[in-house]
């Protein structure tokens, strides 16, 4: 897939940027003669940054999976239970082109550990077990990372330089469970990390025709409030729609709000936009998305 | 692509070297109902390098491009006008396995800002923007390199290293035309950058049946005499081609020339060959060149 | 291809991981019109490492392969006589998920330059050339390392870092030969390195119905002792198969031993596990190895 126009981010030095991102994911799957399929994939990609250099990276660490009828498990550089959105629908309608903000943001730069898939390697391990039957799912994902020491050179004066940071070692697990009735999703996880302390989260999720909605709340002891928030999303066509966002809590000093449109081209190729303010910061964004 | 046989050039210290390259192209295409084109791509690549060292890279930074019917936008890690193409023969015909010199090649290590999309990370992000109509085209590009900071690191005595070197922010723009007439094609662009200052290239191709030519003149702020050069390529047969080629100027202290041929294998392979003066240095290659 | 499961290694601080492979091999062909067959290829790789953290790499140095009829050409970052398996079995059948050990494991941690291509960068350039008629198979190769300065950095005070080491050129060159006659198979090669000394391989193996063996015995200037070893498979059923091997000398003060098995689930899947005593060290294996 791949996304390219122009991004505004108030905070930034230059504000404007060029909004420019490739990812190609390499999937490699062989199923066994009794039907239990196994999947291994990493991910190359290019990324501009707020300084608007535009560099690649990957392959990452790679992900693997195995699936046999309505149970599936995960191993290696893989979504949590929070992430995968097996349980709970953690982001919502994202706003504008480059999910400004999502019904989630105000967890962000909190220390919450829930992460998932990239192009980069990993320190952690991730395992994941998910079960469905009849609309009801349960998931639970432990995810360890290992203490390595800092690397440091030594220069011809005796003196060292960390090139690479100790990383602590860690340990998290989330276990959680939704049920689907009706069109309608309620779901809740809860976690916890030997850093970042206890965490949960809880949705609701559905559509009454053209209208779509999402609800999420959740608390974590690095919270001063619980973090509140709600998405949806209204198709006007069958090629253009509409969402609007907010969301507000955890350590936000500010709301949270959004409004975005996403318009089929066909193809593959959707024109999105948005306007959003992030806990006080104005962002927007404007440009195509290709799925490819 | 790939290609690898000999390589030798005087002023290395070991003079000749096994040439071995490879590279691929990952190509995202998505085309709108209406018929507008959206593609993206990165690079991989291996290389040798002088001291024979092999060693892959990439993915680099992403190149978009859109287009429809006569017109062509292209956005990120792509070719500024005079590189592409569009409306100049930059290169004009390359001697040997490896290209060791083009007609412009009085035109390198003038600090010239001209340059196109690999497979390594960019500084810069180009726009360009073609337009062709009855064989006529004009084509613009605006380049911005954004200012970074030095990445520095500071050991156990407090001393600094400069990991990264700062980059200058820096603008440039080119603007070029160019026009086909009964097989001949000429064409003009010129360049302004913050540093590099004021440049221009002009050139003149076509072919007389098995013989084509191309011409090229050029000059910049950075330049002690106006640059020329001229390149031609000869069809023996269907299969097999020679390529002569002389160039002056800019501030090179002697002429550089050239003669190579190629000749075609079949399913995608070309022996390819030449001998070469680079202002006084001599080159020849070898080998064989592989289109996948 | 790709592989996961659990490895368990005594002498890690952390004893067991979670073992994570991913390997993509790109691979471009071009045969011409004469039958010759063109091949480059380099490979995307994600592997996890004692410490658990998980990382991709690559794409890396390419290899390329020139063949015709008997005789092929191999050249860049490509297997020398020894490990390409022309000539001599030198891993025959490995134990495991991981190929914990190996019949020729004394042979490593003694820096023989024996080796192939991989996923990362090389100093060395290899060219090896087989031919093979009537079951005789002859071939040769020749290693170079050029000679590379040490890469340094210099502080603000003037004191300098090594970041990357200097290379110290060497070449290096193997020849061996191989005969195949009624299913059994014999040959040896022997090579002469700068840096290592000379050193030699000769193996047979062969089968009987279900059962195969392999036996290997060679010696090096850098070895204290003859190093020998035997492994064997045998095929339970058309899907399953257990391997045992044994292998001592060389600078080992312990065997290396070890019995492992390989249960195919149809797909491409592989079920395989193993036990071994590498040089008194205890390792061990349980995993997925998938073909795609």
């Amino acid at each position: 897939s791949a996304r390219f126009g122009l991004a505004y981010n108030e905070s930034n030095a230059e504000s404007t940027r060029v909004e420019q991102r490739m990812r190609i994911n390499i999937t490699g799957i062989a199923t066994t003669d009794a039907g239990v399929k196994f999947e291994a994939r990493f991910r190359l990609e290019s990324n501009e940054d707020s300084s608007n250099a535009i560099a690649g990276r990957g392959p990452g660490a790679a992900g693997f999976a195995v699936s046999y009828e309505g149970l599936r498990v995960d191993v290696g550089n893989v979504s949590d239970v929070i992430d995968s959105g097996d349980v709970v629908d953690y982001y919502g309608y994202g706003i504008g082109l480059t999910a400004l903000v999502e019904h989630n943001t105000p967890f962000y730069g909190n220390g919450l550990p829930i992460g998932g898939f990239g192009a980069g390697d990993q320190d952690t391990t991730t395992v994941k077990a998910r079960y469905t039957a009849s609309g009801f799912t349960v998931a639970a994902s432990y995810s360890e990372t290992r203490a390595q020491a800092a690397v440091t050179t030594t220069d011809s004066a005796g003196d060292t330089t960390v090139t690479t940071a100790a990383v602590a070692a860690t340990d998290e697990f989330q276990i959680g469970a939704g049920y689907d009735f009706n069109g309608t999703t309620v779901g809740a996880a809860y976690g916890d990390d030997d850093a970042a302390g206890e965490f949960w989260v809880a949705t609701v999720s559905g559509s009454f025709g053209q209208f779509g909605y999402s609800v999420i709340v959740g608390d974590a002891d690095a919270f001063a409030d619980v973090a509140v928030g709600a998405s949806m999303n209204y198709e006007i066509s069958s090629a253009t729609s509409i969402q609007a966002l907010v969301a507000d809590g955890a350590n936000d000093a500010d709301a949270t709000y959004g409004v975005g449109f996403k318009h089929s081209l066909g193809g593959g190729v959707t024109l999105k936009g948005g306007v959003a303010s992030d806990n006080g910061n104005t962002l927007a964004d404007l440009g195509v998305a290709l799925s490819f």
